[in-house]
């Protein structure tokens, strides 16, 4: 493990937009602030996108049926989010 | 990580309202009294927020929907929250 | 973090009453005897609340709905409440 | 945090019976021989307590509902229980 | 904490058969061979017991229920059980 | 604890097919190549084996039924296997 | 333990490509450039594949079933990905 390490990729997005994608589904975009080895993670500017629902007719049946898409909720200013309900941190 | 870190950004939320999103959706909205490490926080003069559910007819059947929206559950005074069961923390 | 901490406002509640929901949703309403770092907590004359359901008639169904209460399901005593259980802590 | 801790309680409990109740809505009643920090917990002369279903006809259909009452289901002599399948301990 | 602790249960059990509940609800019974702090467990001569399920006819649809028993699943041998699946392990 | 521990067990197995089952009902059968105190385990040769499903026609309506046996789903190479989703470890 | 040890097979698969399957069934496939010993690994040129579903029509009901397959879903460049999350890691 000589070579670089994890923490070294969140370093090198310091000051940059990023995609948090959280346990629960939502995304968190945002200028990365600051991080911990808990991977808990600080951004600035930060938006929430959820899951897009759309109606859909099935059968006759109207339903509540997700796009496959994101869209912007809120936003935050600044965020911070616990690390231990992350998924994964990328570039945005 | 020379640079700053996510305890900074709770420090300088300390006194100030701030919203509290926690995994079972719920959140809570008061003045950051006191923060550790684990991220359990206290908040002072704090209301319970939770989602908002109406009833909708679909098909002929009346179902209970989430509006999307979080409306005022009960005020709570101080509120201690255990860091395990906190999504996110932002300015309220 | 040199202000106050969280386990500061937990002490300041010792001896009175205080509710503890959980997890389960459940709520154990009773005099905070003592607490851990861990946020296991003891408590005494302790009762156990529980969220209230009613029947209702939907569609000509009847169903079981949540009122959005709690009731009192019984009496403990002293009770020992393991911290990862518990979401939060406030004066009851 | 000069004053009582949480596993002076379960010290008091020691040799008398208690109820041990666990995440997955079980209870173990027997007298609590042992414990540890992790609140592994040894019961001995112990009995497993479970849900009561009552069948029931709603609507012309026969369901299973709970009945809110925990039955006897079966004796088990010594336990050894996880501490973190453990919600609360009290005396039974 | 001077009386006896957790884990002596366990060495009593040693080369005895013991019966290990996991989380999911499976049942694994045979010889205690090894343990440790993390209540990571191997047993000799194991078998895995599952819930029984039985075909019943409720309103003229065929379900499946449970019956409240456990059925010999399959023998295993040795087996090395993760300690955090464990529930609860008692003499067979 | 001066007698076996768990991990002796699997220092034995180590270069023999074990079957590695984890918490979301699959199983990795493959030859035992590392593994550490975590139970991070390494597999060579390995296959992913899945809980196999059939139709059935239940009242009138095909639904998919689990079989109770697990069918080989593809074959890996090597795997790392990352502890806390493992079950158990038994000799395939 | 003086043979092999886990990390040794991520460490032989730097700057390789691989595999990473999420615990919410994601995949991710891309170069491993760095991993830590919480497994929170760096993966580069990465793709996110997820189920593929396939609408198929059961007595009469159109109904969204799992093919099985999985289908890039979208390219990530750089991710981050924190160990928690992760089942298992294979050569792509």
């Amino acid at each position: 493990m000589e070579d670089s390490r994890p923490l070294d990729a969140l370093n090198k997005a310091r000051n940059k937009r990023v995609m948090v994608e959280l346990k629960n589904g939502r995304q968190y975009i945002g200028k990365l602030n600051a991080f911990d080895i808990h991977i808990n993670v600080v951004l600035e500017d930060a938006e929430e996108h959820v899951e897009e629902y759309a109606e859909k007719e099935v059968d006759g049946k109207k339903i509540q049926v997700r796009t496959g898409n994101k869209v912007m909720n809120r936003k935050l200013g600044v965020v911070f989010i616990r690390g231990d309900t992350i998924i994964m941190i990328s570039p945005a």
